[in-house]
This record gives C-alpha cells, structure tokens and sequence, in this order.
C-alpha cells in the first residue's frame, strides 16, 4: 500500500481522498479549515499543518483545490509545497486551473526534481464518491503509469493527454461546454415555463432525442425540486467559464456563446447564489414578481 | 388502413412519408417540385397538383415543410390545403414553426369545421428513417387519440402538451437548446484545436460523463469525418434560434446565450455553409488561413 | 396655409403636432385617447374619430405610432387610413417601424393613388419640442418636395435616401446605434460604480474626448438626478432594436453586440422598468442588494 | 526647465514625448527597438540602454507601453526602473493597464520612497501630436501637483481621481465604452451597406444628433476612404476590453456587450487586422464573397 498525501478536503477532495482511504492506502491530509477533514481523520487519516508536512510525509501528494489562486498558495507560500519536493516525491494538481497556472507549478515541481502530473477532473460530487470520475493527465508519464491503481481508484477512465498544459486546458474545453449547456438549459426553461409549459415534458422530451444528457436529467430534477445543495458550485463554474475565455483570448479564439454564459453566471452573484449549486443559475434568470418554482 | 396526405418531401418528408407508405397506408402527396416524390411514387403513393387536392383525396394530411412560410403559403395559397378542409378532415401540420403562425393556421382549420393537430417533431433524418422521432402534439385531443398509430409509426415517443401553440413552442425551446448546444460544441473544438489537443480525446471525455449527449457522438463523426452532407441543415438550426428569440421576445426572457448562438449561425451564411448540415458551424469559426480540418 | 392631419398624440407626435399649428397649419387630428389631444385641442385643433376622418379632411397627414402594429392598424383596421386614401391625398409614416411594414403600407396607399412618404425621425422629445429632429425620407420624391416647408417645421435637417424601406431601415441602423451606445454606457457606469469611481469624473471625461455625444450628457445628467421620466421610453428602444435584429436577420449580418444589448434590454422588463426612460436600464445593470443611485 | 525621461516611443509615446522635448524640457528616452526614437534624438534627446539609466538620468520619468507585461517588464527586469528609483525620482505610468498591474507597479516604486503617479489617457494619435489629450491621474497627489505644468503640456485635460487603481479603471471604463461603439458601429454600417444605404448619409444623420461623437466622424472617414493606418490599433483595443472585463470579473459586474465587443474584435486577428487601426474591425464584419468597401 502506499502513502498518499491530499491537499483540500472540499466538495470533491473529500470523497475522492475517503477513496484512496478506502482502498486501504496510507493518507496524510491538510486543508485550510481542519475540521472539513473530520472524517478523513476519523477514518484513519493523519492531519498535518502545512502542505509542506504533506509532502515530507508522502510518497505522492494529490491535491484539489478551488481556483488558481489557491492552487499557486498551497505549492508556492512559505510552507508550501514547493519547500519540500526533491526527487524521489511526486506531486498530482487535480484542480481545475488554467493551463499558464498550472505550467507554473509544474516546471517549480520538476526544477526540484521531483514529478508532476497535472490531472483535472470531469465530474461532480456524486461521480467522485462513486469514484467514477474522467481524470485527464498530463505531464510527467512515468508517474501516470506508476499511479494507474490510484487512478483507477478514484475514476473510471483516465487518458494521458500529453505535456503539462494539455490536461488543463481540455479540462478547460469540458467546463466551458458544460457551462454554456447550463446557461442555455436554464433559458430555455424560462421561456417554457413563461410560456406555460411543463418542465418536465421538457425534459422527458429531451431525454429520448439527441440531446439526452446526463447533466440535464440530474440538474433538471434539482431544479424542479428546488434543490440548490452544492455539487458544483455555480462559483466554480463561472471561474471555469473565465479561464476558458482567458484561453481563447490567448489562442485568439472567438468565443460569443461562453462569453454570453460567462456573462449570465456573473449575474447570479448578484442574487446571491455564488455557493450554491451550478443550477441555481435558473433563480436568477426567473422574471422578478414571479414565485421562482425553485 | 388509412389514406393520408403528405405533404412536403424534403428531408425530414421523404422518410416519414415512407413509413406510412411501408406500414400498408395509402398515400396521396405533394411536393413543389415533383421530383423529389419519386421515391414515393414507386412506392406506391399517388402525386396530385397541389395542395387542395391532397386534402380533398385524404382524411387525415400531415405537412412537413421547411419554415413558416412554406407552411402559410401551402395552407393559404389559392390552392391551398383551406380551400379543401371541411368536417371530416384533419391536418397535422409537422413542420418547425413558431407559435403564432401555427394558431393561425390551426384556427383557420378549425374555423372551417376540421381537426387540428400541431404536430413537431424531435429528431433529423436518422431518427425519421428510423421512425424513431419524438413528436410533440398540441391541438384537438380527439385526433390525438385517433392517429395514435400513425404517431407510433412516425415516432418512438409522443406527447399531448395543450392547446394549439404548446406543441410549437416546446419544439421552439428544444431547438434553441440544441443549437446553443451545437454553437457551444463548435467554439470549444476550435479552442482545444487551436491549443494543439486532439478533438478525439475530447469527444470521449466528454461522452463518459455528464454530457454525454447522442448529438455530441454523432455531429463529433461528421465534423472528423469532413462530412457536411445535411442530416438537419444550418439554415434550419437558424432559422428556429431566430424563432426561439422572437417567442422569448413576446414572453419578455432575456436569453442573451441563444442571441449569441445564433448571431454565431448568421456568420455560417457569410460562409456559403447554410445547406449543408448544421455541424458545419465549425468550419466557418475556423481561424481563416488554417486549413479547415472539416 | 395647409390642412395637415396628425395621427398619434404620444410624446413625440405631440411636440409635433404643436409646432405644425403654431405654423399657421389647420390641424385635423386622432389618437387612440383623446384626453391626450387636450393641448392641441385648445391650441385649435380639430378631434375626429377615426383615421378615416382624418384622412378626408387633411390634404396629408401624419402619423406618429409607437410600433408596427399600431401602425398597421391605424392603416388598416375598418375605420383605418386606407379606407380615405385616394388621388390627391397623401400619407407620411414617422413612426420608427421595419421596412416591410413601412413597404406593406406604403403600397397600399400608392395603390390607391395618394402619395405616401415613409419619414421617421431622429431626436426625442426635446428636439421634437424645438423643431430640431433629423428627417429620414423614403418614398415617393414629389411629396418630399411639396414637404419643403413642412418638414423645416418639425426638423433641423431632412435627406431624401429613395424608394420605401431606406428610411425605415436607416433609421433602425441609428437606433440600433443608440441601443448598444447606452447599454454600454449603463455596462460602464456601473462598473465604474462598483469600482468606486465617480460617474461624474466618467462623464467629464468622455464629454472632453471623441466619445463626447450629446446623448451621454443628457442621459448621464438623467441617471445621476435620478430622474426616469421618460423622453424615450425603454420599451419603445427595445423594440427598435428587435426591429434592427431582425433586419440583420433578412440580410444575414451578424450583430451579435446588438444582440446582446437587446437582451439587456429585455432584462429591464423583468424590474418594470419599460415605461421608464431608456436610460432607466442603468437601474437593472445594479446590483440587487445595494442602494441604486437612480 | 525640468529632466524628464520618458520610456517607450510608439504611436504615442513618440508624439508625447515630443511636445515635452518642445517645450524646452531636457529629455532621456529608451524604447526597445532604438530606431523608433530617431525623431527624439534629432531633436535633442538622449538615448540610454536600459530603462534604469533613464530612471538615474531623470526627476521624473514617464512611461507609455502596449500593455501590462511591457510595463512590468520595463518596470521590474534586471535593468528596469524598479532598480533605480529612490527618494527624490518619481514614475508616471501613463500605459493602459489593468488596476492591479498598476497596484503592482505603483506600490513597488513607492516602497522605495519614490513618487508614483498612475496617469493613462484618454485620445489617440492625433491628440497626442496636439497636447490635447486628457490624462486621468491617480496616486501621489504631490506629484500631480508637481507636474502641472508638463499634464499641461501633453493634455488639455486633467483630473486627479484619487488612489493609485483608480484611473486605470476609469481608462478602462473609458475605452470599454469606445470599444463597444465602434464594434456596434461597424455593425451598423455593414448592416446599412448591406441594405443598399449609403454610408455618407448615415454619417450626415448620427452627426446631427444626439448621438454625434468625434470618434463617428473620424472613424466613419477612415472606413470611407479605406485608410487601415493605425492611430490606435486593434489589438490595443481589444486589449483594453479584456482588461475591463477582467475588472468586471472582479467587481462581478456582468458586462454582455463589452463582452460581445471583445469576441467581435477577437475575430478580427483571423483576418490579420490586429495591427491596422481599430477601425478596421469593418473588415472583418464584411461579408465574404463581397467585395469590401474598405
């Protein structure tokens, strides 16, 4: 069994770190708040104080983080990560982060001579507990071959995509589609259900064409059940919407429609709904002086 | 068995009109221009002159056409199929058309003493040829209930939504998802092409998680392939955007994702793309002096 | 001195109306509501009671609408315009409508004989009150030579741009203009709000620079007094905007900005804010939750 | 008569730091390609090697750069200004920048005990050559005071707005504002083009009223007379809407047309226009298969 270390204790880090527990490997944790990782303790796992302990304890440290920012935190502070790589560790950046950010950290990690892979994830909360999640990898290959187990634990496929970068930025492509597919379904629910129209017929209809996908059978339900519990975070999408947007600037790629989407989410803070789930975007499309039905 | 009208064979036309014929029903048709019927007509179906006299030879008479005005024109013109309706009668009119054309052609149906049905469907060729499209009804239930096994033949699925106008506009709300869906689908793919990644891996990635959608699958072949023959074509996928804003327009639903959408499908025209199947969206966002992998 | 007719009492038909009679012109007019006639009623003007009656006394009138249906209807419902029409008479359409409606009525006055010019204008109320508009005319050129006096009355500046449609359609180009210059005006207004910037430095600045436009004076002067009185109510914007659009739509231009004003503008309904001035949209730019300065 | 250096001699900065060599001011200039200073050193300045000579060498050195990386180049290389500033030298960033960069610049420069004044302006070319620009300054309101005279002489206009960040988000504000216009006009004018108007007439009208802007008149001329030379460039223009929308994202405030602007002008890279004056985002609207105007 090997010793794991995991960085962020979030939505998905902890289930996902619970996985690596649960398969009987050795795990030292850390995150920002302790008591989120309560269970992982409970279940055996130890809590550092630092990244920097993470790293010294393990062989691998994963981590999962919410944005850039914390990202370049947790590897570059003071008792960062970065102080403790050396050859012989290895270090995995799940978070979803773009491709420059992501470069950053990996070309620090590999000057110390230790490894790195960069490996985002698609899928939410339920896929990472059921440890069905799509990893996307790049960077250093031997670590990618020496971590199938680990991988196979905690998703259900797994592609090597390529050098540093390349993992990232199709991460990048992922949410990008899935927050314009977001935005769009809630416009049209709008309109249907301003039209007088029945949400789900809507979503009956769309379940048995082309469409059928599903994100729309899992958001819809939430929707109609007023379920604004957090599986991603509409925070989080939108961040997602503006690093791909930051990618296509880069790469001088067009991009009106996940502009548009990008510009929608920013909306949504303005009611408030930031922390909860991707969904809630459809509150704040919902016409003012109308009951939302969510 | 029955004798029904068709009329319009065009893509969508041709198949379903060769269900019923194949299902043992008699079949009078109509086309603008005859050629197009061959197949039809070897089948067995019987070509009149226009549209009048299909109503007049069939009871119940199906239309299939490309937009609102070929489905005015046909119902109104001098021959039209309301010079020939009467008690007895029924149309189903199948084609995309935006809510406010269909009541007018409904009430005018109605007025003259024959059932209506609205009638469109979810599905392109494909799911025509294999009369598996999902058909959304609206109008008088009586002829709903009466063509269940016409609607069986035609379609895998089919709903009764409401009064003339719901059917319409529930297709409307399906369209404008999809081709958000599609113009989304079309910037990403130019994004993670440009940024050197393989559209390969990125259709798999995509179809094992949350957005797995059959549309993904198969417009992701057509556009590997460069393959643009039309299954549902560009100009179609437009003109129900365009369809879709003007009914969110009287509804008063901002739907800014969709406005993008189909400003994005207006440039396609400036590309000489708008016959060709919708998926060539992608060539006309591909950066220009790049060969166009489609 | 001539006989004018005037149809529409609105705030721009009334400013003009007036300016005709103080003239020296025999006034013959109709509005929908005749409590709104009041001034020019006083002033010496003739209420009848219907367009027709109009038509008969006037040797040509004008009219002045708030959108294409009400243009229509005042053409064509049973006691419309179009009922009076004959050789010797003639029709001058202001008010801001697409070309084809323009066209539509535009034939079916000259088809009757009577000469029909199409002439809206640009400026609002204050330049509709000082006989400043600018005057778009299209149609037949004899009657805008017959005009001459006419049209110094009610503007500073008129062209001749040729057959029916080239005004309507240039004077939806320069509303569509407006629509994206304050969409964006209200965009950065509030940005700069929330950055804690002073709107009035904004508005010292640009009107010291090439974005000085008259309209960010007074419209800046409007939202800072908080005064939403409406010299150009936000709905009558928003309509020449979707009016704009779907001209882009005919002739296949992308306007993807002015799509996205129009959807802003739609949001505004959402906060009741249709009645308002059309720079009221700067109220549903803000932020929920904060106090908004207008 | 004062020492001033001034870095960067591009369409701007050559013309600025002109007028202050005019003015009998001593000057010590570096730019990264030497050649482009030419006209300077005819005129009496002096060339250093490195932007920290000219820092030695002058009170009060300026700086006029592309973007935020060449102003934290110059500022924070091995031989940048950072390495030369101290008491008594003072730094007046005048490049378009975002807030933060700024922040960066100014509150490094000052940590040294140097003076640091934000100062980016409003006007291009033509303003420049004529000290009619309009310089929004912000940081050490000493310095602002100090430099009175020298604002005088490359602007007609000057306001002090208060901490360092805040004329970089007033400058942002401000082109934000001057990027959508022009995208929405080039809109218009092709739609109009499109529609078979003439685009002089359209100038006529817009100058006549309320929406009568410098920019119109100037821009509108260029695109006439198809004169791509650039007095701002595009890229710089799309530039600054990238960056006001980063301050949107920050203030989470939703900007959906400067974010449409952006993407339009992305676009225009592909038709290779990012060095050619922002006015000609013209051609890249022009549909294809036509000949363009410009």
């Amino acid at each position: 069994m090997a010793h794991y270390g995991f960085i962020g204790s979030g939505l998905m880090g902890l289930p996902m770190a619970t996985n690596l527990l649960k398969a009987g490997h050795q795990l030292t944790v850390w995150n920002r708040s302790k008591e989120k990782c309560a269970p992982l303790l409970e279940a055996g796992a130890t809590f550092v104080d630092t990244p920097l302990e993470v790293v010294i304890a393990a062989e691998v440290t994963f981590s999962m983080l919410a944005d850039p920012q914390a990202a370049l935190a947790v590897c570059f502070s003071p008792s960062g990560v970065i102080q403790a790589v050396a050859p012989g560790k290895a270090y995995v950046e799940m978070s979803t982060i773009d491709p420059e950010t992501s470069s950053k950290i990996g070309i620090s990690i590999q000057a110390r001579g230790a490894l790195f892979l960069e490996a985002p994830v698609s899928g939410s909360v339920p896929q990472a507990e059921a440890g069905e999640l799509v990893i996307m990898c790049a960077g250093d290959h031997e670590l990618y071959v020496a971590l199938e187990e680990a991988l196979n634990i905690l998703g259900k496929k797994h592609l090597y995509l390529g050098e540093v970068g390349a993992a990232a930025s199709m991460k990048l492509g992922v949410n990008q589609l899935m927050g314009s597919m977001m935005a769009s379904f809630c416009e049209v629910l709008t309109l249907l259900e301003e039209a007088g129209l029945d949400a789900q017929d809507f979503l009956d209809i769309i379940g048995a064409g082309a469409l059928a996908a599903p994100m729309f059978t899992a958001k819809g339900k939430k929707i109609l059940a007023r379920d604004r519990t957090p599986q991603f975070p509409l925070k989080h999408q939108q961040k997602d919407l503006r690093l791909a947007l930051q990618l296509g600037d880069v790469h001088r790629v067009p991009m009106p429609v996940a502009a548009a989407a990008n510009e929608l989410f920013k909306r949504a803070y303005q009611y408030g709904l930031e922390d909860d789930d991707v969904s809630a975007l459809f509150v704040s499309l919902h016409p003012a002086g109308r009951k939302p039905i969510m």
